[in-house]
């Protein structure tokens, strides 16, 4: 291969003749080949945003010539455009607080508009990665400003994917309206629920995942562009820093504004945990129901059968025939995923100190997989298996009425100690409660016909109540 | 000791003559030996709120006999004002979903209310505790209503001792607004700050978190009372549901509503877990500021020493005159407590089933401790550490006057690359960067007066940018 | 109440006259009050260890007047009997790396001595909690010393309950080695299995927790008595070094010896992560188990219903006649418990820094209550769970017969491909698999006798295997 | 792209016509586009050696032909050699419990059996993914062997930079070993202590994880081949049991033997947790030894500056000249991810059901990860960290000289309370602990001059003993 030689602080050092990059992404590499994964393609979208706006900036302010500004420009352009992703080559995890990503796209923007202004990749003089790219910024104000930018992209998805996930809770809600079957607590037969009212509480419950998305992305709108090195914003003049915000919401679309505090801004990352608790509680929630939805769907001959997935794959390599709820397992295992990498968050962001948190690569890493998985689970865990579920109809009804729970309904017209002693002897003898009752005269038949009737069971009111009196 | 003998499903058993508890609770004392720690002072009290409302609500719709209701009531406010502690005895942590917290309710307010009807304890049928105390509530309603309300009693609690923190820290960034001292990142000298903005950070974080917090309990609103088993309400009129959450409102103050979806409200923890991960991400907070404030403060002559914690207490049982920071050392604990107890809650919340979260017990113990500690330690933290914190003035400004990090000032002067070639020297000499910009006739002594000045460096702007000219 | 006047490095403190502790404690309770809970028991009588070891060396070798230490000894030994409980009132969490614990001991040791000799509480002349009783001892030898003994004897009791359990799971292997069941993967219908099987599978795992537990204790038997404040063992004489542990040996039984490096052992925390860990995945196993128990034990009517639990209390406050698997969810929330502890155990073990860690306390808080939870836990599992559990054979076989899952025993004869179009085809048609083979010529129905029978599958090796040529 | 037509017991499916997976692996690509990573290389050669050895164990039994056997072998061995990665393109998270893998390595062997067979891919009369390459197997103990031997041999490799750093740590413990300097507990001035002490610390903790890591994997070695389904070895002859473990030892240089409790080895995952545990733990000591490098390399003109690291890179975009503790960093932020993937690992491990873990793959994903990643930080944290430090051997001696810690040392001379007065007195006037004892006549010059020697102090002892009486 053919390099070029790059100078630095440390001395100089060889880079591939080809590459947009330079010599703090060559040293970065050689520092950290920890993990063998590239910075997430939305994070390098985001830095493509940031170059862009502050160069608007600066050439607003007048510290940037035009020419200077308007290559930069081009070169954050064709990065927005996914067009250099393969020059991002520094590690997902690194030390230096995300200063080898920012200067990776410093490197790479300068030597794309040295290129543009008609020079050779290296020729700094014309564009230079740390004054002219990264002028008036710190890693500590352009990082996590990208970070808010690839987040709040990612959070349009997965509200889009979670959204559609709660579409199809509400369908099945509906379809599965009148379903009646066995509820169950402690996994001990209770009272009689109904189907879709499962499908409601699921619903429900997303829907609280997506007011906490929402709520929790919100605090990112705040950026801290113009705090450079440690909040107080040395070398950024007051014009520039409003410019700046303003010039993100522009070509971003998302309501960016300068943070109140550009010191806490720049230290405290507690915006990041905020987004992913809210992350990890939808993780609860979704193995919560993949979990109930393979209860039910247990089977076929010696599980609870109550409902059918759609078939995915064959589900053995040596049991013919079988098939897995793989749909529902795939989200169990992403949600551990996402609940393990807020721990790994939660680890980071209290490793802040004084001005800085320098573990924000790690942060960042966990946090962007996070929202891709959650996204990309969803997507498949919608398509693939909610809303193909059947319901057996039948067999449900029969759990319903071999149950012995329904006795519940008796307590407001014989106390819960006489309902006890009936449902003693029901479970005992395998007798019905309804038998039971008529025999020992405990309750009529035209009384056991109102209290009994499952359907009324599954909402509120007491079932013959107008048989009570005090 | 003398007994008397009680029976329920499944036969008899002794329990103390003097009790006002009763089978049920001598069986959860006997099945869950696991941590000697009762119930949460609030979580009984809150059972005295929850079974006062519903014998309110149960009387007015024309179930409950006014005497009956009458004593029930009256034993609930004894409850709620903390007269009988003594007797919940079951473990925090217990199998069955709250059972034995709700039947030790029960049985208490059953016992009570015999003996205030002129009975003797164990005459349930007087006033029973199932049919009468509890009725028209399961567990499943009334155990999860009663950690609502004690949750914000605590939460109330803590945003009184968090609102005060945060005016100490306010306090503190005026005190300190004028203390100029050097900025660090990485732990590596980088430029000036000021230490009243440090303050001023530590106060906006813990801003957030009080909003946080507050939004957090905003679910807890919702109630599910009248949800009974399985959240369809069965056994549950429709009237009394309306009623049990306004009498609620009423006697607690709190504005409580009935949730709009009883089902998901039965079965779904994720209100709690909302709650706790602010609660995490304040002890994240939290443990950050006590880490900075022990470097800050770490010496007394081979640290910082940049400021003074008031003394506490000897620091050292063997090393005469030590004093160490006890109370940063605290909160960092109790925060990882925190954190510890948001992972046993997630678990839990994770672990919920069909119909219900058996799992509520340990999830409520980690909660309301987590409130608990948050509130006493944030309470010491204040008073005994944050109010009292000194600045060493003059060794924060020697340690600017000595650094090399004002040179990032020359920045916008003369390049990073430039200014990379001054700062080199004078980390390997020893000599000022002003010194050597002047010798070097890079800047002039005007031009560094102007840039040079440290106080200036820690607000936004370029110092001398009038000397700029593109 | 009667105060006597006590004076430290910080002053003067009203301190109970009748207090055995001292000023260092009560401000101690003044700066600390976190959880309310007092120190574990077991950590209490280890400082009487401690001191008592300690007492006799330093008189050994020559530093400490006879009388004295023979006052010191006994006072110990009383606090080994549990005699002086209630005077151990430092809060559990707390600041200071276990200082308040370390004089909380020293003070009442003192006091108590001084009585002994004839003094009055508070004649520190007589016997100084530092001087004598803390003498060649630092908090940063002598509380992690007292962790040691206090894991040790808990893990003794651990290991008997574990040992315990293990044996009853042991009892219901053989008890159920008949017992033929349909075997699940993926909650779906497998291949045949016997219950005791299963439980045999219970025991072999627990029984490599046992082995991790006891192996994780090892590194305990590493005392770093002599280290004081830094593992320098500054203050102590190496005959005391030598002469301490073997003392210790001596009085605890358990093999003690000094820490081969004093520095590493008394900055390092990784031998208590160790033990937690240990403790963790006892919990994951247990908490795996007692899931597999309740799916079993669902039911009555509309779940699994192969097994029964004793019923150990009445499920419901509403439903009457229910049972739930009390005892089982109890084992789940404690797992869920020692899985967070190992948490909070982790962050505080992480954040020691450089000579110390100061986070001890909490760490100890957590791991001393793993302990005691799993071993409460697994006694009363064991008791009233384990050890009661019946089979429903009738049940379990009916399932086995009914299912399609034994079609994976045909494979070697047929073929992967041709059995899964047998499979799919009885599990459409409902038909027996049997039957679909002999009507299709594809096995004859000696073949299938000895192919099929259910038994035999749940043993290596190829049912029919001499009908297979290749 | 051309296509062939593949059949399964869902229907039929394109894939491409150059693939050698097939259509198990196109559906498991449709389901699963969850993080977009491949399986570790690790794990696709550990399915290599599987296959292999269980075509040879089947070969020997007679059950698979010769030519057939042959074929595999050699398409395993290709694998092994890295050959075929690119076709092994199911999602590292997926649902299925490794179906997809084990499925995908059987179509990869079985298609290139074929073609070396002289048939076309697809052609799976020759050479059946499921009859023939996972012949007596099933996915439930093809694939946990096939996760024991990727372990071992990234065990293996961490095994050996654990090693090297170990080596570097002595090397340094040796280097610094009379660079005097303060010991700091609670980051505040303590005793003095040798640098040396303190990288000997270090050293000593990681040989302690070297022995735990070597320890966890030693239940490794038990293997579960033969178990196929659920344990209980239905389709597997025993003599091909006994064979197969036999031929993975020979073939992969590992001592693998069957596992005692198939059905145990098949349902729990504890072996790997422990692997976890051991790897956390590592962990959690490398970061915390960062923290203290960081600490003591802080400066390097306001900071500890004690020691000094090599300059990896330029540390700021902004501020010229500084240069981060890089390496140090991401050692802090992969060990908070290997933390934050036992916590990932420990969920999945407890969501095993019955027979089956189906969480394997996410918890496989993390166990490899981890591995990868500290071996990968500890190589280049040793070559570009460790090895290069260097002490600032006046800057540590001076800092000891203007202490007040030393202290302490006078203590057994005149006993605590008088040392504390002493050492009160110090601080407040900032004069030396000697005039003031000089002046007080506490001790003689003579004395002095044995007591307060700072190197005396970093050793067991008590200096001047000979000048005590009691």
């Amino acid at each position: 291969m053919e390099y070029r030689i790059e100078r630095d602080l440390l001395g100089e050092k060889e880079v591939p003749k080809d590459a947009y990059y330079g010599i703090q992404t060559m040293r970065a590499r050689e520092n950290f080949p920890i993990t063998g994964y590239p910075p997430h393609p939305e994070l390098i979208r985001a830095f493509g945003y940031v170059k862009k706006a502050a160069a608007m900036a600066n050439r607003d302010v007048g510290v940037l010539q035009t020419n200077i500004a308007d290559a930069i420009i081009q070169a954050a352009d064709e990065i927005i455009n996914g067009q250099w992703v393969d020059q991002f080559v520094v590690d997902a995890i690194q030390g230096g607080a995300g200063t080898s990503f920012n200067m990776n796209a410093n490197e790479v923007i300068a030597n794309r508009a040295i290129e543009l202004l008609g020079g050779e990749k290296g020729e700094y003089i014309r564009v230079s990665p740390n004054s002219h790219v990264n002028m008036a910024q710190s890693t500590n104000d352009a990082f996590p400003t990208a970070i808010h930018i690839a987040c709040l992209q990612l959070a349009g998805q997965l509200e889009e994917s979670l959204s559609q996930l709660i579409q199809a809770m509400e369908v099945k809600e509906k379809q599965f309206d009148s379903v009646l079957k066995m509820g169950r607590t402690h996994l001990q037969d209770a009272v009689p629920i109904r189907l879709g009212q499962e499908f409601g509480a699921y619903k429900r419950a997303l829907m609280r995942d997506l007011g906490r998305v929402k709520r929790s992305v919100g605090h990112l709108y705040e950026v801290n562009m113009g705090a450079t090195a440690v909040g107080t914003g040395l070398n950024a003049l007051p014009e520039y820093i409003d410019k700046v915000s303003d010039y993100l919401a522009d070509i971003t679309g998302h309501p960016f504004q300068k943070a109140e505090n550009l010191v806490d801004a720049t230290q405290n990352t507690d915006a990041y945990t905020e987004v992913s608790s809210a992350l990890k509680i939808l993780a609860i929630n979704l193995s919560k129901m993949a979990n109930d939805i393979r209860l039910m769907s247990s089977g076929p001959r010696t599980g609870f059968n109550e409902i059918n997935l759609p078939p995915r794959q064959p589900g053995s390599s040596i049991m013919p025939g079988k098939v897995n709820p793989v749909m529902c397992e795939v989200i169990n295992q992403l949600s551990f995923q996402v609940i393990g990498n807020d721990h790994t968050i939660s680890l980071a962001s209290e490793a802040g100190q004084l001005e800085l948190n320098v573990m924000e690569p790690v942060l960042v890493f966990n946090l962007l997989q996070s929202f891709s998985i959650l996204h990309n689970g969803m997507t498949v865990f919608r398509e693939y298996a909610i809303e193909g579920i059947t319901a057996n109809v039948e067999r449900c009804l029969g759990l319903v009425e071999g149950s012995v729970g329904i006795v519940t309904a008796i307590n407001p017209h014989v106390g819960y100690e006489v309902a006890t002693r009936i449902a003693k002897e029901a479970i005992q003898t395998g007798r019905p409660v309804r038998e039971i009752c008529l025999e020992r005269g405990i309750l009529s038949e035209e009384e056991l016909n109102e209290i009994l009737n499952p359907k009324e069971m599954t909402n509120p009111g007491i079932a013959g109540s107008r048989f009570i009196s005090m």
